[in-house]
């Protein structure tokens, strides 16, 4: 199967089979699809919390907009943002960079000396935007890579991310929530979505040519 | 070839062959990629500018990190997003929904009047704070779907903003532009990054289990 192909084939499913659960190995090859993701400089600002646990997700769902969703999936990825950026970060992603390269430590640093100064310039909220920014590559890839699986996938943002936060302690490791994503096997039955027609703006909108 | 192939074999391609040019063939598939992107609520509030006039391109470098780069490239998509959102482009997009769905008019506006109602709430800014994160979906599907055709690709945060807002004409369009994805064939002589390895932060860093 293309790429096109698992685009088409997927969709924000809206009820999941709860007795269906996403094996190891696929789970995994998801996650490493997520963590190949380019990001702004090669900094990864963000992590991924795997909440498998049933009683972690009943908690999670309090805000949520699709609780039940949520609920009977197999498992719930939250995408999770740095709150900002800092010089320590930024080093300790240049030293593994030069370490996995066995290139001279500091060799990048013209370059992440300029990434300080841009940073060091901005607020901890300008910084989260651009963080947050970059979790949505590696969530698109995570949907792409699922699909190629044919494992189904729900994205979300309609959730408290306060509620989030504070369950999965995100704020002592630097963290904020930005979005989820429910993984497992449809409830064809239930998903109303399931049998309708994929709806995009017409290409001739959605490009301008220069 | 697999997702998770591609994504191994693709890199940001630092210099580009001038000479080389992606068929119109290929980049319909990766816009095609972009286009298929799942969105916030479907709403798709974003579109790509695709540019190959070599005058605005020279014109675009301004302000940019790596002029070179953009310059010989082949093809330089603009992901741009809709500076705001309204009820009428909410009603624009739903009622295509149903058009193509074959359902009656109308048929989801208890959730399109919770959209109105949650966007009606919020400023242009935090309007264009969610419609720049979608893009980044769509930027990752099409560096996925260039991968797949081995092409070339190399997204850019790095350039002027207002010089490609106002080259483009993006603000009359309601649009304002967010990064840019250039796209090609590697110099792979001149390209530093061909010969090195891809970095990434291990898989146990980078994710957290609950």
């Amino acid at each position: 199967m293309s790429l096109i192909e698992d685009l088409n084939w997927r969709h924000a499913v809206k009820a999941y089979d709860p007795s269906k659960k996403v094996s190891q190995e696929d789970l995994y090859t998801i996650l490493e699809a997520a963590r190949l993701a380019p990001t702004s400089s090669g900094l990864q600002p963000f992590r991924i919390v795997v909440v498998e646990n049933q009683e972690l997700k009943e908690k999670m769902v309090q805000g949520a907009l699709n609780p039940e969703v949520m609920r009977d999936s197999s498992h719930v990825l939250v995408f999770a943002a740095w709150d900002s950026y800092s010089n320590e970060k930024i080093d300790k992603v240049y030293d593994h960079h030069t370490d996995v390269r066995d290139l001279p430590q500091g060799r990048f640093n013209s370059y992440t000396d300029m990434l300080k100064k841009i940073y060091g310039a901005q607020t901890p909220a300008e910084h989260f935007a651009h963080t947050a920014r970059q979790t949505y590559i590696s969530l698109g890839l995570a949907m792409a890579q699922a699909a190629e699986l044919k494992i189904d996938s729900t994205p979300a943002e309609g959730f408290s991310n306060d509620v989030v936060d504070e369950i999965l302690n995100l704020k002592e490791l630097g963290l904020k929530s930005v979005s989820l994503l429910y993984l497992g096997y449809r409830d064809a039955e239930k998903d109303w979505l399931s049998t309708m027609k994929k709806v995009r703006v017409p290409m001739e909108e959605f490009i301008i040519k220069k």
